[in-house]
């Protein structure tokens, strides 16, 4: 695979017959190669150019960059000169930033990291971060943590594999809107006031030295663009990732997270909306919830028979805690061999001992205070699973609400794209089994890990899919989840397990009673 | 007259049912005006736009400029906000600097001043210049001069208008290839060095501060592209501001200096060349020759009969000496009366006493000792003579060869524009007179003076016009003059007064002997 992004060219050589000067010399070469219309060359990389051609005898590698104006130059050497060409695709989130270092002659991955977003010492939520930003100190302190920590991070991650940052010629940002407007220092202010309203939907590719980045001084950086305060770049670079753009038939991609991003489509029109699906789903609600990790519950297996619950633990240490997929994982098997009843209720004949009731409350054991690595037992509440069954039946209801405004039920997808670090670990089998997602056929599930991430690098992996993420936003409906009856009485019908209707689930099948 | 470089726009306000960026919901709004495809904001506006709307109420004066990508955004201002926005053109001369301040709304010229090219101490000439340039040091030294002179000349022009230069949104520049490649800090040393080769034909549209002018601080710089080293962006704006782009009918235009600049063509196509037309033609070489000035004679009559010389000077100050347009009025009516041959040689009997031998070479008394400024004699040499017919044959061959290498005759033409300071003042009968210029109706020469500012205003007055000057820039061939036998021999026969054809110039009436 090559990449647009890097040309080598052998230029004509000037004579007395082709006076063509150097920048136009190597823009006309550039058009041609590129069937491309003007190409821009920037000041200072003229004031340089000359040399550069002279020196090289005219034999080049050209590193571009895309703007909405067209193509422009962002570095010229010669063709023999050995140096890395590197792109740097970021994965601006609001708790973890995650780059990925390309080479921008193939696009083929080298190296990844990722780092905690310095502005949680200012508040781990974007809200917070917003209004520390309505001093111009506080925004300007906000952009200087994450710029300065991704220039420290970017120049270790290109130490480690013996390249500079200044190797750095393309960047391309996905960040939510509230992430971006920090991170290019603009004020985010009116992202959460009525009518809420960002100060760009789609930004162009600025300079990275404008941006305080220190990769190559002619770099510049892309930054994905949104389309409104709550649906950002990092849903179009997952849409981008997923492919789902580009299909015939209707696809879904479901971003699982504190937040439901959901995006519905095909190659031709796309409705996305976005909506509280509650803590529950990554874990962070229930008493031993905790995000994944050494140690943390990820996989559960309960006999019918025996109801023995047989525990996969990550790194298979002794037990911690319980994450997202853990927790489903849990909730399904209960329900299926009858130790939680349909309204998602302990069944305590079938719970037995396992069940103990703390402040009129009841708890199940799940792992016993003598094999968990706490020393007490790890146990799961009556509410734990009241408020996991609220988060799956709000991802229900969305997904119900989306597909129902342009005259689709959720069973009648055949793509289902998941996409998200949490959404990776769901076990689908248990994620029906309680109502969550569709009883779609297994094979229709494809789980496309940090997307956002991944469309960042897409498009250092082939220049064609910059007016692609264009299209993608322009062609996107919003939709405005309203909680109104019809919503409610959805949510109220996904409140069982798996729903109140089970013929839309009929591959789950419960313990025979 | 308005202009589109300033357009005053209502926006839409942002509402839950369009929450469109305030960035896209501005260059909506800009697109739909324009019928313009996608328009660019620079990083710096965004970061103050949201306060500008919200204070403006959404009602906003927009400045624009055009790159080769599309239009771009300059400045917004509230649309009560009196301020002027205003445009500076450039005359960026070798010797002479001429500003022209418009007003960008209306393209109004306001105002207007000049300074001497303070690059003139490091040379008079270009190529002194570009060797001075053959260090980093020198070409910095260089550029700092001219961009130090015009920031202050800009701030002072504003301020003889109550404005301030950072009222200035957009830039024109004309000037030659050396010179906007100084201006702009770009390397010059192939300009003058086989193949003669600039480091860029067609500039983009630069920000101002990255030239280093201290302009609005978004304002923009446009350079008038060229064609090579030797046909500059002051020709291009040359030829713009004279409409030959436009007609029909082919036409030819002149620019008369040391160099004689000559494009012929029409809408269709152009040819241009550059020739030493020699200095005789700025009054440079004459012994008593020097630039136009108080007390220079300008214009000169003599009566056939009394061989009455009949002078006028400058201001009508005692004289001093003859510049360009008078020694070719003078040459002229000498030869007109008998007092030169067709070989331009004295006529001893017909000069009398006027003529003088001094170190066996013939000179004519212009102005007796009595009467002139020095109080010495004025007088004019048989070289003097010499030199102008060689300079008026290697104009006219010039026109000649351009004419012939597509068919036609100079005295094909039905339109010459004469540009140049210099050129304004020539009187075509005169130049006639002695076969400088072909013998054409005299209401086909058209004056057009300092035609490199007079298109760098052009386009600050119509945005149109931005496409326009690539299309020229584009529909130019250059024609390389080849010294060949051709070229002699037309030379040859052109060194008679008016020609050693005399058909060709059938107005010319010389006095019966």
């Amino acid at each position: 695979m090559t990449s647009a992004w890097v040309q080598t060219l052998k230029l004509s050589l000037p004579s007395l017959k082709d006076n063509t000067a150097d920048a136009d010399r190597l823009i006309q070469a550039l058009k041609s190669r590129l069937g491309a219309g003007d190409i821009a060359v920037n000041l200072d990389l003229l004031r340089v150019l000359p040399d550069i051609l002279r020196d090289a005898d005219y034999h080049i590698r050209c590193v571009l960059y895309k703007d909405r104006g067209g193509w422009g130059i962002s570095g010229v050497l010669p063709a023999e000169d050995q140096a890395p060409v590197l792109g740097m695709a970021v994965d601006l989130g609001t708790t973890r930033v995650v780059l990925r270092l390309v080479d921008l002659a193939d696009g083929r991955a080298l190296e990844e990291s990722s780092f905690d977003n310095p502005q949680l010492e200012v508040g781990p939520d974007i809200l917070t971060r917003i209004h520390h930003a309505d001093s111009q100190e506080g925004q300007n302190h906000l952009q200087k943590l994450i710029v300065d920590a991704l220039n420290k991070e970017m120049a270790a991650l290109c130490a480690s594999r013996g390249v500079a940052a200044t190797d750095v010629y393309l960047m391309s940002i996905a960040g939510n809107t509230a992430m971006t407007h920090l991170f290019m220092g603009l004020n985010p202010r009116w992202i959460i006031r009525e009518p809420y309203i960002p100060v760009v939907n789609r930004p162009v590719t600025h300079r990275a030295s404008q941006l305080g980045l220190c990769a190559n001084p002619g770099a510049r950086v892309f930054v994905f663009p949104n389309i409104g305060s709550y649906f950002g770049g990092d849903l179009i670079a997952g849409i981008l990732y997923s492919g789902l753009n580009l299909r015939e038939k209707t696809a879904i991609l479901v971003d699982v997270g504190t937040n439901a991003e959901v995006v519905l489509g095909n190659k031709n029109w796309m409705i996305a909306c976005a909506g509280a699906a509650g803590p529950a789903l990554e874990g962070g609600a229930a008493r031993m919830g905790m995000m994944a990790g050494p140690g943390v519950i990820d996989r559960v297996a309960i006999n019918p028979d025996t109801f023995q619950m047989d525990i996969h633990t990550i790194e298979e240490l002794p037990p911690v805690g319980i994450c997202g997929s853990g927790l489903i994982d849990l909730a399904a098997q209960l329900f299926l061999c009858g130790m939680l009843d349909i309204r998602g209720k302990f069944v305590v004949s079938a719970c037995g001992d396992r069940l103990k009731e703390i402040d009129g409350l009841n708890h199940l054991v799940v792992v016993d205070q003598q094999v968990s690595a706490t020393g007490r037992d790890l146990s799961i509440s009556q509410a734990d699973i009241d408020s996991l069954i609220r988060s799956k039946a709000a991802m229900y209801t969305i997904l119900e609400t989306l597909t129902a405004s342009v005259g689709m039920a959720p069973r009648d997808l055949t793509r289902f794209y998941v996409a998200g670090t949490f959404g990776s670990f769901i076990n689908p089998v248990s994620a029906i089994s309680i109502g969550m997602i569709p009883d779609l056929k297994l094979d229709c599930y494809q789980t496309i890990g940090n997307s956002s991430l991944g469309g960042a690098a897409r498009i250092l992996e082939s220049s064609e899919l910059f007016e692609e993420v264009d299209r993608i936003q322009g062609s996107i409906t919003y939709l405005e989840l309203n909680v109104n009856q019809d919503f409610m009485n959805r949510f109220s019908a996904a409140k069982f397990l798996p729903h109140t209707d089970p013929s839309l689930f009929p591959s789950v099948k419960i313990k025979p009673m």
